[in-house]
């Protein structure tokens, strides 16, 4: 089996501890991109799996790949850029009630700057099982939308399956701009990963959180349509669970209860965890493996989760307390 | 609108995390005394703010002074002393039962060694619209007791509002002689700030935490009297709330939930919230801005909280959560 | 009053905050072991304490010694091997629903060399009022099974109590080795401390935890014993208790609250509070005390708890909440 | 005395110790930028010193601020860009044979939008002393080329004296495109401060590095030419000095020796011992302060030298050697 | 081109800065392994490099196999063992005269568990260029011993170039024992690289230094030896240089200065540039990069070089001082 | 063998590797004292040493107690003072041409408030082979001073040998002072040790550094006298050598090259190797172990020397260089 992705990835720098960027002597460095991290989690777990990105070529760049490299991620097809900059972000953890702040700094990224053609999809695609795609990278430039749309395109072309978060930015967009582009991509796509908060903000659906999956299943006929849900507590603790959606079904999962040490990357874990399950073409499995990984995820600093396919199984088969000697 | 405030700043040292003393191989240092840490909020919301304090002429003077002009503190009022010493505190921060433990060691720090007549106040106070005072600077030395009663007789002479928190230090004074001189020192106050605990030491004022504030201004006449209360689940969850009495009126503040990261200085960001509505005349905003501010500082390491006003309007404007891009 | 114990005293690696150990960069320092923890805590209640154990006589068999007798413990029979290694183990800190980790890495280790005969335990138990042992040493090789015996056979022979912690390693040996060499040991034994799991697990013992106690009381005939019991709300949350029994009575604690920063070393603290306790006669202190440092263990990094007799009797006393100035 | 400067700083990050960036998990922040560097040193000094930029109105803009003013430098007439960023380097600091290498990302920054006319120069240098400028602000932008010619030509107009730092970046411009600009400033400047390897890139002077200043004041006719030198044994040791060069007078100065904690900013160090002998008239104190200043910064970690005058003077006054108590 | 090499790669534990290892609270991480570092240089310079080992399938072997792949190594061929554990190492950095001190955990680990037949070293070399082994596995173990002679069987019978450093470990086995073992593997070796003491201690080669590759070429007739060679000044200061003897001819290396901030591991990344140019068929260009890479090594905290192809090239192309900009 | 020694022992505070204290974020904390400093060496090399002082009773006071006693120093005749706090001392590292500084905060210390009687030195004194005193001490305060001249006198009576060093402190007392009460208690000193400095500051020797012993040995009568000297050739290099002096014999020692790490503390090991040899009844021994501890002192972070006697031993046979395995 082997996962295709894209997407821009950034260095991510934030103060140690809860301290605030205007206090802090240092940052602590992670590399963060939503479609690297679904990668690493999919790699982690035995998954054959491409990334494919722009990066610039200085030790920050060398920086990226080595770290997706050494969790097992094929980064052979990324193109090397001696002119642009790699995007940065900077993160300030919160608790209640300030909220987790990030700030960004992308613009003139090498991912930023990618066209279409660039890549031979043809190629890249043969023998794939899966293109995942995110709302991330067609927001980041104009050229990066198109060839966006190129990719899905030679996907369903190859009968390669496509997965996608919507994951809108406002930072990027409107959703006026979002929905339009999106829109004109749900036709391509065969599995719709998206949480309540964005469908509300791009697709204009109303309702409770776990109708939402049911309701653009049946608006926009994507063959599954999956929803990460969360009850949340506190900044520091929460439970994270899902509702899929076919045209056939609706599922409901039972959940996973989680506290928090970082909480920036559950989402791509969670897609990880859903692909993980759709390849098998087990939506339960999905599900379960999906709550399980944004639920880990929150308990590892960085952006990206540290797994084994064991410790996976392990949680799925029961709850773990206490030590585990 | 310009605020002066005057009081000790000593040096804290903490080891990381929540390490014992005798286990540490290194100490976070901060600045903290709470008048600056009142003055560094203020100065950060944007009101001219002048602290007055004697400081040793050696590196952890300078560090003192630095670190507050670096928020936009003026501190070119501070006397400097070649002879005597920062006074220094240590932490050992703790949940339960373990409590967060305090240890001084301030005795013989410059500014215990201030004498009446050493800052001329009507120049100092030409054009303020507040002086602030707390009850922990006439407890470090006789000298410091006559000093404050000299700067806020000048006040008063002056037409300038005086806020005293009452802020009662056990280590350095008995209840007792703390009564004394408070009770002295209340009729030159426009508006006082104590907490139920310290009422009940100190003035022996009895009943419910949320009776404590208009008990006190019924007693003293003191116009504006208020008590920031709290309801604490643990030694890391709670919520901040105020009571706030004059001759005419009670209010009781909705409050804010906190989840507590460092529990040293809310107390000082309170007393700057309530100043910063005070100044502008509307009290509901003073106890709405001072249960945010006082709730922000548990999210923040060290003694001081560091803030923007447009992050301090965003609060008030609503309940933020998750994460902020 | 003096208390004799030994065991075998590891190296603590661990990352840093919640880092997984392929994430790492650097691993934090601590000793760690049941019985020198035990020790430790002892002798900073004031007991005499000596600690006995086989180490390398390398960099870190001295680390060993060195921060066990800066804490009082008495080290000077400890005996140095040049040949062989200090046994080590990894933790990895978690919090829902990621477990924490412990790997260990103890084989060949200077303790599990020891053999019949090397300690002359005549000299060494005169005048002592307290032998204390536990669970691992037998299971750490078949020398240590037999010295254990010869151990405790002194001590009955000489009129020392003996006291025995049965704490279960899965890793070191099966239930029925286990069951089968402990059982042989608890007629030496009286006052024997047990968890519910590990009375489950390893002397098949049914019910309801509060019951423990008592069954394995009327089963054995030890004259006490004692169950460390917890009700935990999360990983981060929870509160200790106690059941203990004798032929006569049983005891249940009231039980002391706590919150975690290091979840491992809860149970030794656990020891040492029944220890002492124990040791003035009394069961209900011994319980108290027990909680009380089972619950403050939680709130210290690393495996020893540091801690001083005032603050034990500060927290006996009453529930300390906020700040301790 | 009022010195004024202008131009950009940036977010300085560096792995810790000799990491490469690839190693790195953190990175240690410094502010930096050539003409701040030179404001903290002689705001620390005494001298009223102005800075003027443009900065990001984000954490990170603020943080620059802060620890400008920490240090005395007035930044109340910077300008806030909502827009824009904060430019960033990142440094690996090399031993031999591995150079210390620097890794812009500068493009975009708030300061390279400044524009001619954003500042009122008339008002700004109203009582001033000095302006001072480097060739780094013109090559920053086409706006920042004139605006400098602008800052200068208002200086001269109101016989405020002009220092100069050629400063070539050869990163931002070719030597052909600087010496054009700079030329046409040269008759703006009093004091020209320029490396003899500047000096023979740009300027195209040959011949030994200590006549370097007098070909350049016979050249250009700047009324006073100072050139930095050094003899550099190794990575890690060498010795300052300097050569004066005015029409009428050579000076040469004895320098100091320096041993290298950090190598970057001892060029800034330099202007600002430079300038205040300067300021005071006397050209021998000039140099000697720049000298001593240079061979400091060697010694302090980050790009700004942390210093009183006392420890300048008593570093003036004799080598000091071994432990100060 | 195509390497292929083999050995045990350890965890490397070592206390920040100069810290003795029992001052310690932490230890900062590296991984190490003769071979590995070897293979990582050579990765990072484009070279396809394999690396087989046996590792232990817990987090400290797939620490070790992540750490190398991220820099580009081929660790696919790994054995993962579920019981032995990995090696260890501490490492006390010294200055004079107070040497670097290593002490080694290694007994019972997964490489040394290594047994000939396991490794199919027909299939792994076939394309291979060249085989690397250095004089450490075979002192591992037995099994060790006979499959390293193995493996240099099949390379010869297959034409494949091998290439050998003795690498003598005291710890491991005696020089009588290693000179016994690795006489018999000499008739395999085409490029043996051995430094002078450990000819001098296993070969009982005598005279200067610069003499030590020709006797040893000229007793064993293995067709190149390399002799890495070193003027040290004092602990933190040097230069490498290289004597080559062939039947026909000897050179001798100008040389590189290093400044140490490790120094352990040069060696390693000196094979990586002897074997970089050896594999060109250019002797002197394989001691300029042997040199330039182990001088390089010196400035480097860990084991391993990090490096682009491009440095290594801009240090070849001449002396690099001062701040690359 | 037995050593008694007492003094005062302070916590030092100092920011990492070469930062100014205005920029640090954090200090290391060590323990420091001259006699303490001399004790933690010779219990490590197997002296039995008792090292006597008044400690407040906080954590700070434990931790000193706490770190003495992990070397092996007997602690338990220290006075516990429940009033007075615990000296400190800041430490700023430099490099050429910034010098260390050292800034004390030791005013009040308890130590400072020893008075004669305290202690029953009969007691103490019983079975010592030597009592060492500093020049520290009586320059505390009155009451050490008396109580200093006490200790010596019994000692004296008892036939305990007495050795002393004058390590004159400028900011604690004159010259003059220093020379009056030293000069009074050298009739009760064995064995002087003072550096040509002080030599010449406070007994107004004059001459060449390696003359000082033999001058004072005459002008006193003190039986031996050592002189520490150095070549220092910069702040990070040097060579550590003595001269001692008796009535029939001059010896100059052969002295021992060194790099610097810290360079606080060398003194102290400098006469706990002297005290080493001396005990010996070996000058010869005692000149090289004084030699050999103070050049180790330098490479070792913090004011203590942690050394085994088998390292002593090996550095005592030859020069240690490279890497030890």
């Amino acid at each position: 089996m082997r996962v295709v992705t894209f997407g821009e990835t950034m260095l991510r720098l934030s103060p140690p501890g809860y301290q605030r960027i205007t206090q802090a002597e240092r940052f602590e460095i992670a590399i963060a991109g939503t479609e690297s991290n679904t990668a690493a989690v999919l790699a982690q777990l035995g998954i054959q799996t491409v990334w494919l990105s722009r990066l610039p070529d200085n030790p920050l760049g060398h920086l990226v790949a080595q770290r997706l490299r050494a969790l097992g991620v094929d980064v052979q097809h990324v193109s090397w850029d001696s002119d642009s900059r790699l995007g940065l972000y900077f993160v300030e953890a919160g608790v209640t009630p300030r909220p987790t702040r990030v700030y960004y700094d992308r613009k003139g990224s090498a991912m930023s700057c990618w066209r279409p053609g660039e890549w031979d999809w043809h190629n890249l695609l043969r023998g794939a099982s899966l293109l995942h795609a995110t709302g991330i990278t067609p927001a980041l430039s104009e050229g990066c939308r198109e060839a966006t749309r190129e990719a899905l395109q030679v996907a369903r072309e190859m009968n390669v399956s496509v997965s996608f978060d919507l994951n809108y930015r406002s930072l990027l967009w409107s959703p006026d701009e979002a929905r339009r582009v999106i829109e004109s991509l749900l036709p391509l796509v065969d599995l719709l990963i998206v949480s309540p908060a964005d469908a509300r903000t791009v697709l204009e659906i109303e309702g409770e959180d776990t109708d939402v999956a049911v309701q653009i299943q049946r608006r926009y006929r994507v063959p599954v349509v999956a929803t990460p849900l969360r009850d949340q507590q506190s900044a520091t603790m929460g439970r994270r669970f899902s509702v899929v959606a076919t045209a056939e079904h609706v599922w409901r999962s039972e959940g996973c209860p989680f506290e928090v040490i970082d909480p920036i990357g559950s989402g791509d874990a969670y897609d990880a965890g859903l692909l993980y399950g759709y390849l098998q073409g087990d939506i339960d499995l999905a599900m379960r493996c999906a709550d399980a990984l944004a639920a880990l995820k929150h308990t590892v600093p960085g952006d990206m989760l540290f797994i084994t396919r064991t410790e996976l199984e392990q949680l799925l088969r029961g709850n773990l307390r206490g030590i585990l000697r």
